[in-house]
């Protein structure tokens, strides 16, 4: 299985950054859930490059859904997606030197060459505006079973982000956000801190915070399949992303058991604890409180900066600088592929729970 | 697909703490691989607690192979691994309240009471040992193949060790060690941080750092199957793993695109890059360099002190305090877990990558 | 899993009869393969409505490929084939009762009624145009390796083709006929008889058999994963297909093992069988002879004459007869259906044996 | 994933027919269902040779659970069965030439020669003992849920069994039988042409008949996992099965659509068909009628008679005659293997259709 992600509830992504559309194909969600195509078209917004920090396409994509989908529910059988590749400029991109810190050399030894290099193709960051299209439909999923999502970006540049007060009350804004953070001074010296990179030719990177609410307990396996797992499968293959921590994460490293571990109480009746360290998970299954986690976010590997490199047809030391647009960051355009596959995986993990009408409804 | 793992070279995994019997059955592996049983005690032995910090069993678990082994070597048909469960004692582990940190209540809600709750039961640190004999078998099909790995602690309960100099001559010591450290004397120093936590009734945690040798390039998926995904799907299977990060991963968050992009040269016609802030890994495909991760391993949960938590039977809360053996760091005895599955991940994408017989002998 | 088939070489299905657009994913084929589109749209037009005893659509369906193809070849990414659905006529579908043979009731009951009823939705026969798509691909990938294969109407309507005299020789024009048997008289009385039943209203089974030449021994598993298991399961998920026999099969029930063995002997070095009664199969896993099997092709449920039925909607017993266009024989179309999904089958055993690279040009 | 099947509810099989112990791992069945072993004895004794027709051991296979079942209950962790070889005579299987019809040859290239050749190593049918054990527990589990099955010998040695006059009645009496047929005149007559063909030193095949009650409607997939595919994917794999049809099966390529469509009509208010020609499925997916299919399994390959044949390991043309004990019929006993696959299947339909606590207890 290569592009495919998913037991009960799978997503296929297919396409390349430079050929006529790229989608994914979202099979398995319960019939009956309502898609809302504005929700979607607001995603995919929300992935797109933002105003001064980024390069110059602005709308939100325009994306098709030619199956799935009848009389505005799902209908149970599989949703494809599909969104043109329209403001592309090949010219841009002709086989050069192997670009630092991208897939190029990777995909050249994979592929035998055969491999559609303009823009990165396969491997590009574009491929991600479908993985948000299907992880919107997954969202809309979620939140009519009480189960929300979002993340915020907890550092980038250097500087953090103020913390959570309560996130139940804040996601609702945070996740309108383009540029997510909780305290928007914080933000702005964020944005400022990527402008300074982008005029001297570089990149920063940062680091997203993921809040999940509203999952039941219970819902993942002992070994192999634990929700760290199968979170952390889809999470890390996101281009850019290089760590992955749940709850206090690395800083648990560092504590010792009596400050790591989260005790019982009884809240209404629920077990629930009464610290989170563990990121609402327990031996690989979720224990009903939040779930918790970070990625890190590399800097984007696209830099004006003269690099060194290997120019792979001739098979001759070069350098290399990039010309023409590139993002100076993308933890913030990456924030919504992240709450994506987070939906996914949390809607093929409640299906096999649960079972396939899990998420659905079961009366017309 | 719950307790197994991977795709052409799976591995599945059963038992409990205080069942007669643990096991794992390895599949897929290529025929004609040299079975050295040696090689296999000797790894349990470095999964088994070592010495004055960790609890009394010392001796390396006997082991079974009762399938796909015939005249000491694979067949490429399954091979069953047995471990019995020797040195029980049931009576220390009557059902009692929810253990926090543990999976006690997690299991409570999933198996909805039916668990075999003794010592962890499935979700015991024991079934590790299962998965390092499998691990073990895994590691001597990649060595014939000139791929090598290890791990060493990086830090433990606040301290850090020395950084490598030179990993391809300091794996085969380090590998050998049961407290796998470079320098001993940092050794020395966490083993008494270890001790002090102890005395306290406490625990520690810490970081293992993973290096892997050999892998050629070109492994790996773009999407969804990515190295880095495959890795941390199976690293986070392990009990205490609560962070996985690839090359200079959470760190890079922090730096420029001009520092973290690896440049790209020759050596040897070959293509490298200069440094590998990367991990081994572009795009999700491996690049021909050491493959670099790290994990972070929580304290302990089983403590000495009182901790609230509650009756899961009677539905109240109640206190706790774990009487018996355990230990206050598993930090080093993860690592012998954490170079099993690296090994049955890898084994299974250079099966994948290179086919059913890519490990193996073609001529018997 | 659900509408994604494979394990190394996949393809992902999608669409309804009267949906804007049907398709497929094909992942996972190696790169390098040449993408000849007029061997696809020739495919395409094997498994349209043929002449008299069909319906009236004619045209080979127009199709496009939106990745995983540059200049000509495949990428080794995700290929994608998109047909649009140009000729519906929703009018003529609107839910009527449940209609017998059909899935109708079926899909009723697992999607609640949220199902695309019209033209029977994501259960059409419609959508195999996009399978047959990518299993011409697929075949084109084979037969760069040397492999072939292609099925013949064995019986339609009670009347029998004419046996194999050298499929090697007969395959190449076979595999061009819209009418694939060997002898065309008998062709002709089985188009005949098709023509009688549908005069009555009424329509007509048959049986298919298809052979395939050289595919390499020691591919397929022993348990699980036989090449018969791989195989049958593919194709009792074409529509209609409800007995899958190989070599011999059924009759193989009625033989005595001294008559149902098949001998080994030597050719040009090369262990062969002077029988093959047991299809190619030993084991489960090919043995160097042609792979034969037969699959039964139930008659087309749509018939003219008025049946006994419910009414979902309302819950009440009714009849109906079913207007409008249908095939009185679906087994020649099915044909190509069959070829595709075999082809698929084989493409993703090759990888999995032999490596992602096995179908593939190494060098560009 | 090899000799791994199933996607929520999976079984690992493993050993060879003369290593020490041969077993399956059974996953992802539900907790609290009551394991009864002297009815999984029962199972195994069923699928023992059986008198005078077959070879001379007797007893049930013993067997040892050492993992999943916890106070007579399934825990919901993966439940391990082992029955060791005892009745082994290796010194009669040194590697001789290559068996007819047996996997011998197909084995020798896949492995290379590595594989445990005696008595057919993983091949041997003396492995389905370990799936049948799995098989008797998922039986168990669905007869929980008012879902029972069994199988009749319907032909064996060119005798017809009588047809059913009313499963429902007559499955309690069949499953007990260990020549499982409706009558019993017509069994005696079997089992003398089994005598007969066994003097001649020669073998014969059979048809088997399965029938399940009480699935409830609605479970499989359009594509790729029809029920149709799922069960013949599982059933393809038991040793000597080379066809596999539905309902009326091959008959049906014999019919017109008016004889082979099954009306529609209310029972009791529940949507029933007049007719079952399409064994309970519509579309891939059950429509809660019987579900009805027949396996043709062929001769036993091991015979008296000279045979043609090649030592594998000289390369050489050779004859051979295979002395010592075997079946000169499987088909009675390979009614216990067809039952347990079939359990097996159900159950992980059943739990992917209603989630993992499908057929479990959910209050203990």
């Amino acid at each position: 299985m290569k592009n495919t992600m998913g037991q009960s509830v799978c997503v296929t992504l297919f396409g390349e950054s430079h050929g006529p559309e790229i989608g994914a194909v979202l099979d398995g969600l319960a019939p009956g859930i309502p898609v809302d195509e504005a929700y979607i078209a607001e995603q995919l917004r929300l992935r797109r490059p933002a105003g001064r920090i980024s390069t110059a396409r602005q709308e939100a994509d325009p994306f098709r859904i030619v199956s799935g989908v009848f009389e505005g529910r799902t209908t149970g059988t599989p949703i494809t997606l599909l969104i043109p590749n329209g403001d592309t400029r090949s010219g841009d991109y002709a086989r050069g030197p192997a670009r630092p810190g991208h897939a190029d050399y990777t995909a050249w030894v994979k592929y035998h060459g055969f491999e559609d290099y303009r823009g990165g193709g396969h491997f590009s960051g574009r491929i991600t505006a479908a993985l948000v299209a299907a992880g919107a439909i997954a969202r809309l999923a979620l939140s009519g079973r009480g189960i929300t999502l979002g993340s915020r970006i907890a550092r980038c540049a250097g500087v953090a982000d103020a913390e959570w007060t309560d996130p139940a009350s804040e996601l609702p804004e945070l996740n309108r956000k383009a540029f997510a953070v909780l305290d928007e001074e914080r933000g702005e010296r964020m944005r400022e801190a990527i402008e300074a990179a982008a005029k001297e030719g570089d990149s920063v990177g940062g680091v997203l915070e993921t809040v999940v609410l509203g999952m039941p307990a219970g819902v993942g396996e002992p070994w192999f399949d634990t929700v760290e797992s199968v979170l952390a499968h889809a999470l890390f293959s996101i281009p850019g992303i290089k760590g992955v921590e749940f709850g206090d994460g690395f800083a648990l490293a560092e504590k010792r058991g009596s400050a790591a571990n989260d005790a019982f109480r009884l809240s209404d009746g629920e077990v629930r604890t009464r610290t989170n360290h563990n990121g609402g998970i327990n031996g690989g299954i979720t224990n009903g409180m939040p779930i918790v986690f970070r990625c890190a976010v590399k800097p984007t590997p696209s830099i004006g900066r003269e690099q060194e490199t290997v120019n792979l047809i001739s098979g001759e030391e070069t350098s290399l600088r990039i010309a023409g647009r590139h993002d100076p960051a993308i933890v913030h355009r990456a924030r919504a592929v992240v709450d994506s596959v987070t939906a996914l995986v949390l809607c093929d993990q409640l299906a096999l729970r649960f079972g396939t009408d899990a998420l659905g409804e079961e009366e017309k």
